[in-house]
């Protein structure tokens, strides 16, 4: 745009980061139609407003900009979320935009959502659109709760039967390499870092479908049940196959992180398994279970810091006193409504900490739950400055007991949104009145891209949902 | 589908009263595959199949059939969906079904489903993708609530200041006449009834808007506050609106019945008003201002009746008094979970009475709550044989103040499913476990069918979802 000063740099070569000035080209007064989500850190508005002429605008680095032009993600990042949201239409169809300083910036670096394609199979392009979603709530973190009990929908190049066997159905229900590479690309275009779940000992039912003795036999009066239970931690076999599985994994997904899981190991199985009795016995546990599942975890994680990545881990395994590498980040989902004590356990012993217990959005209710979801807080807790600095954020949790392509987008958006604010705006941003109209335009703003996002409430949205 | 004896007829005038007989043309074994969704009144079933030829398939009527040819909606339903879903697909892709005997008729004449187009707009084509998916479950009812206080989207020839002043956008949020004809066309062939409600004399707000000195002023330290209350039951006006308006209604909406509400009257704002107070004194109504609603409700009852209309009220119109006419339908919905009391006393009175208690299905929690719904009856009160005969029915509710096109139909599918075997099937009917089985395979038949039911667990349908 023509005779103004302009300047869009991001100062410090952080992408979400950003300084922004603008002054354009005509004066309006619906200040109102304005609504930011997630609020930025700094905000100055004025009633000084501009035509926006399609074919004359562009954004332009400033000098000071650390970045070059061949940045292809800043490039496509001047699609600029906060910008587009800045612009409104008049009443001729005219794109407006007030002259608006904005310096922004997120409160915490992991801003993430969970989705599980195990439960139930997501279709792609589901995963697609809710990465679309994503970006347009500052998310960065896409966490792919991949596989699971019920079904292993993950091709693998290095052991193809997991998915072929394990797969609700092995060619119309798995992801496939290239599947796997849009979803990262894709992704990766859009800000969002893609952490790869792959949860053992325990959840792991539908991997025994495609790999031989990977699971524990359970007994029933002294003779195998027929089931199985947990990955068998006392065979050099598993640990062969897992160095070899998370080689491929940690080659597939190149985030620096791959989580772990380590959750919810049931001790049952292990406890009916006579080999498994005698192990405990020779390693001197006694009958303490979770140190099996510990001496399991602990060579787990030596495979994993072999690769040459980071990982991610449920709480649980940091509550069982796994030894654990400095940069481990513990994700913190237990203690449903008290998550407090756990965080501060977290950071008291110098680890970074994550948190999802307020933000299982597969439990729903009545009315307008996203307002306890915009409540919780990571850092609401009793613990040291450097305690607090050690959350690096959060994720929302969907769950897929209940939830596939059919009511997944409805039942995730705009509850997400709240999630997003938390984690991004200053913590001071509260005000519950004050979120819910400017939600509410944001989930229309939804909408009108497609995305079905359900109301917060009784009203209307300028440009109603189209599909069904 | 020749060589082969069959007959297909509805041997009284009632549509969905069918037997039908069936020999095919080849055998198999996976039986397990057929799951009617709601169950027939009678149903044998047998290891004999047959493949169905697309070229040479049809239905014929038999000989002892009273209705013709020509009868338009029957040669419709010959889409017929109880067949529709004894087929099956081999794994070779052909199309087969089983050698059946089915005798099939509906517990109660009354089975329906509420939309509430004024919380929220539908879209039509909302609308009609959910009349298909009721035809799929043997609903025979749409309860249009098509306007309440927050918006009328209802566009009326007599009065086009309604919807111009009272939807929520004149032009794109509103219901014209050719687009509700469409409803009822769309409803009709597919043996559905369209009973529109119109609510007064509360929840009337959006009405106030186009009309002058509808609403009751409501006072506030002895002058006009600004705001309104429900109709304004002292005026002449009133009433002379109310006839031309319902005159109208009963020429749009075909059927034999229209839904006057008579729900919730708050009396605060009557209470307020002293041209009301003196009313209430000269009538002799003391403070009693249930007696001023019945007054009103009354006087509208006349004005429908004289259009030739039967009428349905909700309960409070029953619990006021009000004498109605001996065919009036009373619409039981409060005292959640306990509505046996009211079923019993509407009964006892001699009414007609349908059931919505356990069927608000805009409530919702977390986990399987089809169960619920399932499980209630409306004849599960104390009373006599006479008494049960005058349940007809009941209806499935989606109020709208936390749904609108983009998170309706999951939310409505497939928790309607469980409400329209209740009111189809027999009342023996009621095994949870066979009809999660049964309840899975139709959700999966509907989803195949392009309507986004939701999953009821874990699991996958062969055809997955592919909207968004």
């Amino acid at each position: 745009w023509p005779n103004s000063p302009r300047s869009l740099a991001p100062s410090i070569p952080e992408i979400w980061l950003l300084l922004f000035q603008m002054v354009l080209l005509r004066k309006r007064s619906e200040l109102d139609e304005i609504s930011l989500w997630p609020l930025p850190q700094k905000f100055q508005s004025s009633a000084v407003a501009f035509k926006l002429s399609p074919a004359r605008f562009q954004i332009v680095q400033a000098k000071q900009s650390s970045a070059g032009p061949s940045c292809s993600i800043l490039e496509n990042a001047f699609r600029l979320e906060t910008f587009s949201q800045l612009v409104y239409e008049d009443d001729y169809g005219v794109n407006n935009i007030n002259k608006t300083d904005i310096s922004d910036f997120p409160r915490f670096a992991h801003r993430g959502i969970l989705l599980d394609s195990s439960r139930h199979f997501l279709p792609l392009k589901v995963i697609l659109a809710n990465l679309e979603a994503m970006a347009m709530n500052k998310f960065n973190v896409f966490h792919w709760h991949i596989v699971d009990d019920h079904s292993f929908p993950y091709m693998s190049r290095t052991f193809p039967e997991l998915s072929q066997k394990g797969a609700y159905h092995p060619f119309t229900h798995v992801y496939t390499p290239s599947d796997v590479k849009m979803v990262i690309e894709f992704a990766r275009m859009r800000g969002i870092r893609v952490i790869p779940e792959f949860d053992t000992p325990g959840h792991t039912e539908s991997w025994g479908n495609g790999i031989k003795d990977l699971l524990t036999p359970c007994y029933s009066d002294s003779s195998p049940s027929g089931a199985f239970g947990p990955v068998n931690p006392i065979l050099n076999s598993s640990y062969d196959f897992m160095t070899q599985f998370f080689k491929e994994i940690s080659t597939v997904f190149p985030d620096a992180y791959i989580h772990l899981g380590g959750d919810e190991v049931d001790f049952s199985c292990w406890e009916s398994n006579p080999d498994i009795q005698r192990f405990m016995v020779q390693q001197g546990f006694g009958t303490d279970y979770s140190k099996l599942e510990s001496f399991y975890i602990q060579r787990l994680l030596d495979i994993v810091a072999a690769t040459k990545k980071g990982y991610m881990v449920w709480q649980e395994v940091f509550d069982n006193g796994v030894k654990l590498k400095a940069d481990t980040q513990i994700h913190v989902w237990k203690g449903r409504p008290q998550y407090q004590d756990e965080m501060a356990q977290v950071t008291a012993a110098g680890f970074n900490a994550l948190l999802s217990t307020p933000w299982y959005l597969n439990r729903i209710s009545y009315g307008q739950d996203w307002v306890n979801i915009y409540k919780a807080d990571p850092q609401n807790f009793t613990g040291t400055d450097a305690q607090k600095k050690l959350v690096i954020g959060g994720e929302a949790c969907l769950w897929g007991e209940y939830v596939d392509a059919t009511n997944l987008t409805p039942r995730l958006w705009p509850r997400a949104s709240a999630v997003a604010e938390r984690l991004w705006s200053d913590k001071s941003v509260t005000d519950v009145d004050n979120a819910y109209n400017r939600l509410v335009q944001h989930r229309c703003r939804m909408v009108k891209r497609g995305i079905p996002a359900e109301p917060l409430f009784v009203g209307h949205c300028r440009q109603e949902y189209k599909g069904l």
